[in-house]
Order: structure tokens, then C-alpha cells, then sequence
């Protein structure tokens, strides 16, 4: 099927009027691994570079079943009508690499916001390897921004393989929990109850509302426990019942007070920094590896010198050294 | 000063007569980063390879405090006394990269077994990366082999950096936990329980032996919640007293039920041929990124380019390109 074809200047355009198709398409062009695809996505986000950065990027995890989308529709829905915002929705699912299928791609989701024209919600991107998921999230959320979305929410599964990345893409973690499910940790990964900068016990209604109390406080008192936050803010905890739109407001109020926390003290900025550090050093050696291992002669090479390792008649160094002086012989 | 230097077919010699001068000199020359160094030792390695492969591999990790020291001398002790074993131990210490200090590097630990002339015990390498340990660390384990060493223990402390690195040399993974923590997993990463092919708890003694009894029951009911075993193994779970020499010779036995399933099924050998391609595959990447980033023209533009990244004048795919550019241009 022969889709229409933007051009850099249209799309450009497109997505600084804040069109859905627009961004839509440049989405799909960072995602696409086509070589001219790429060219032109690197240079449209190049030109709308200079437009990023005016959202508050917010990074939500929690297991399954604790109601993220639910709780992202009231969230955003909240947003738009009591203070205006423009709320964008990005999901990765680390399952989806693997099993195909993926929880999040249910076009069911989240119905309310994404017919609501302040909002625009995207699914997970597909792709080879983490890394590369990694890369046109990332991407992909500066598309968002420079089409004017001034929230940008970054969704994953807490099932422990893409909260990291989450967490070093956004400005504020937010961890989604289960009223009284503290003595299980609820099939969370531990180090990650330590990277949540607000905690909001989800489901604080009917006969759980006294459980997710309980809960909040024995979380309080965890969260003592763990090394001090990188910007000396103290990590909240909250309730809330998404199905019953109670909480939100409180949650957004300690978003705000968290985001000014963080702007006084500069550390959103250095924050940031510190991410597009690591996002470049992290590009640098995904990119270079791949290369590496796409180059003819070391494809030529390796299965040999992997057959030798492995009959034990070769050391790792040694192979290594014999493939990397094939294409980079003069650095070592 | 000026030690007296071997020839590699000194060293060769020597190792594989057992000689512990020539080990610890062996292993000296593996951790050294001078390029003379690393020359001989790769040829010293390559060399002694057919001669390795032959011991139980063990990688025993827990919290501090657990007892570790205490339970490898117990536990070496009655497999040199009891069954004629040779017994070697490495540590690993991911603090001791960033500290300086080290747990492990106390040389009071383990008076008893380090005074048996069947045993050899090497305190924690140093190095630049986590990487670097993992492979001296390796290459370390086989010189151990060579010399003779049939049981061979890695041990890390269980604060969730090594771990893994420990479970990808090791046939064998044990878990040494405390009487009656379950309720707080010991400030272990949740991950670590998964990996562990035996848990035993220690300190099972005095006060305790009833809160150990408990302990096991829960680790028992608890193991059932994860996934199975890669090898279909049932993960088993006892207690011992290091202190007081009890519960070491059933640990002995579960070993040996482990090594036998393992073997029956052809699982060590599938298993050490995986370590074995994924220790290539992480050396050639190591020394791939080490290597380009020491590229004097890679050295020269990289922080231009950093800036440029990070004052949002360009996107990390761009900058990447640039800088495989001048020194990959064939390969994208």
C-alpha cells in the first residue's frame, strides 16, 4: 500500500501546528529502520530540536493488574480540563519483543483520552533490541513536545526490564501500587520501589480503602529506608482510586511540588544533562557493536573464531583481539 | 622493587604442578593492564586451556553479615578432610572498585583454610570496569583448574552488582541467607533469589535453629512462585551453622545430587558452552567501545560532539553517525 509521503519541511510543519497526523507519520518514520527513513528522521528531529524540552516528562510503571491505564486516563483527563494541558502517551512493553503480543497495543485502552483532542496516546514501539526501543521512545517523546504537548507520560510494565530506561528518560518516576500488597512486594523488582520519586497506592476504594492506608504508611516507613534521592527531595506516598477519579488531585499537587523542588535547586536541568549524556554514550555503543558485528569480514570471521572459544581452544581475549584487528588494526 | 619474572613456560610448568608461587603469579600477570603483561598471560592461558574445565564451579553469594568467610572455611575444610578435594576461592567485591576499602580484602578471613596446603585462597582483583573483574576473574577460575583445583568458589557479596557476573562463570549458584529475614529479603535484589540453585541459611544455630527451620519452610513455599528452573532443577533449600560445622555435609550432598542431574541431562556442558559464547560476546564489546573511545580521533572530537548533543544542537543518532564516521566510514 502506497501511504502518502511527507517531506522533512511538511512534517516539520505539521508537527509545530501540533497535528496529529503529522506527528503521527514522524513517529512511524523514527521507528521505521529503513536507511533513507532514518536520514530523514534525524533530520527532522535535528530541525525541531530547539522547540523540546517544555514538557514535564513523567515516567509510570506497576505490575500488571494495578490499573496504569485506567489510572492514566483520569490522570491525563484530569490535566486537560482542570489545567489545560496537553497530554501525550507513550508506552513501552518489553513483552512485546518477545512474545509478540503486547498488553499495551490493546486498542481498547484508555478510550476517553485518546478520543479527546488535547490528548494523543501512542503504543509500544517494536524493536530489535531494547536499545532501540530506548532510542525512538526517546525520540519520539521530543516529536511529542515539539508538537506542544506540555505532559508527556512514558508507561511501562514493572516487570523490571525497561523501568531503568523509563527512569532515564523522564523527570519524575511514578510507581503505581496495590492497596495491602506490601508483604509480596507484588512482583516489583526491588531496586525499583528505590527509583520512584512519588509512590500513589492505586484501588484505595470500597472495602480496600483502609488496606491502602495501612499500606501508604508501611511504604512511608520503607521508603526511609533506602539511600537519600539524588535531589534531596523525600519520595511521597499517596492514595488513589482511578476508577473513582478520587486522589488525582492530591497526586498532581505532589507532582507539582516535586517539579518545583526540582527547578529551584536546578536539578531538572542537571538532571537532563546527565540523561542526554548517558542517551549519547548509550547510542555510541549500541550503534558501534551493531556495526561491528554487520561489518563483511567480521561476519565472515566470527562463527569460526566462536566455534574455537568454544571447543576451549581459544581465550576470549585473544579471539577478541584476532576480530577487532581485522577492521580497527591500528588501535591496539 | 624487582620481582623475579617467570618465563610463560615457566609459569606453565609450574602451575600444572600445582606450584602456588606460579598460580598466584599466573594470576598476578592476568590482572596486570601492561601490554607485555597481557601478551603472556593470554599465551599462558591459551596454552593451559585443555588442562581446565574440570572442577565444580561454585559462586556463593549473601548479604554481609551472613557469614560467608565462616561458611567457605567450614566448607572447604570438609571437602579437603572429608573427600581429598583442592579447593580454590576467588572474590569478587564490587565495592572495593569504588571505595578503595574492601570486605573482602582482609586477609584475617579464612586463617584456617588459607593455611591448608590444599587450599588457595585469592582476595578480590581490582579493576577499571565490572567488566574487567568478570574476565580476569575468568581467567583467574582456569589457571585455578589447571593447577589442579577441582573446586573452585567464586564469592560476591550479595548486593546485587556481581551477581550475575558470578552466576555466568559458576556451574552451581548458592544463596546463603539469614535465620528469619524473610520478611525483609535482607537488602538481597529481588532478582538474586531466582538465580540460585541451592539456599541455604545459615547462622542456624543457638537462638536461631527454630527461626531457620521456619526461614526454610518460607524459601520453600516461596521458590514455587518463580519460574522454573533453566535445567529442571528443583532449587533446594536447607540450613546450616558454618560456626558450629552442622548442615555442611547435607550441603555437600545437595551439591552433588545438583552436579549429577546436571551431568545426566548434558545441562553443565550446554550450560558452560553458553557462559563460554556469552563471555566472548561481552569481552568483544568491552574492548570494542574500550578501544574505539581510545581512538586518538575519537579521543579528539568526541567532547565537541558531547556538547553539541548536549546543548540541543543535535540528536545522539546524529553524533553517533559522526563519530563512527572517522574511524568505521565503510560500514553505514
Amino acid at each position: 500500500m502506497k501511504v502518502k509521503q511527507f517531506t522533512t519541511e511538511e512534517l516539520e510543519a505539521r508537527i509545530l501546528a501540533g497535528d496529529l497526523v503529522g506527528l503521527s507519520k514522524g513517529i512511524t518514520l523514527i521507528e521505521s529502520s529503513l536507511q533513507t527513513d532514518r536520514l530523514q528522521a534525524e533530520a527532522l528531529l535535528n530541525k525541531l530540536l530547539p522547540t523540546t524540552g517544555k514538557s514535564i516528562r513523567i515516567g509510570i510503571t506497576g505490575v500488571p493488574g494495578v490499573g496504569k491505564s485506567t489510572f492514566i486516563e483520569a490522570f491525563g483527563s484530569y490535566l486537560i480540563k482542570e489545567h489545560g494541558k496537553k497530554v501525550a502517551v507513550l508506552a513501552i512493553d518489553p513483552s512485546s519483543q518477545q512474545t509478540g503480543g503486547s498488553i499495551l497495543g490493546d486498542k481498547t485502552r484508555m478510550e476517553t483520552l485518546a478520543a479527546n483532542p488535547n490528548a494523543f496516546i501512542r503504543p509500544s514501539a517494536s524493536g530489535a533490541s531494547l536499545g532501540g526501543v530506548a532510542n525512538t521512545t526517546r525520540e519520539a517523546l521530543l516529536l511529542c513536545e515539539a508538537a506542544g504537548y506540555n505532559i508527556t507520560i512514558i508507561e511501562t510494565v514493572g516487570v523490571g526490564q525497561s523501568e531503568t530506561m523509563v527512569k532515564n528518560m523522564t523527570d519524575l518516576f511514578l510507581l503505581l501500587m496495590l492497596p495491602g500488597a506490601g508483604d509480596e512486594l507484588q512482583g516489583i523488582k526491588r531496586g525499583i520501589m528505590e527509583m520512584a520519586d512519588i509512590l500513589a497506592i492505586n484501588k484505595a476504594d470500597g472495602n480496600d480503602t483502609n488496606k491502602a492506608k495501612h499500606a501508604q504508611a508501611a511504604y512511608k516507613n520503607a521508603l526511609h529506608l533506602f539511600p537519600p534521592h539524588a535531589y534531596g527531595w523525600q519520595p511521597q506516598v499517596t492514595t488513589c482510586s482511578a476508577l473513582q477519579n478520587r486522589g488525582i488531585e492530591k497526586l498532581w499537587q505532589l507532582t507539582e511540588n516535586y517539579i518545583h523542588h526540582m527547578t529551584l535547586n536546578g536539578a531538572i536541568k542537571a538532571l537532563r544533562s546527565q540523561q542526554n549524556e548517558a542517551w549519547l554514550m548509550e547510542t555510541l555503543h549500541t550503534k558501534l557493536v551493531e556495526d561491528f558485528l554487520a561489518h563483511p569480514e567480521i561476519k565472515r570471521a566470527l562463527p569460526g573464531i566462536k566455534t574455537e572459544v568454544l571447543a576451549g581452544k581459544t581465550i576470549p581475549a585473544s579471539a577478541t583481539k584476532k576480530l577487532l584487528n581485522l577492521i580497527l588494526p591500528t588501535t591496539h
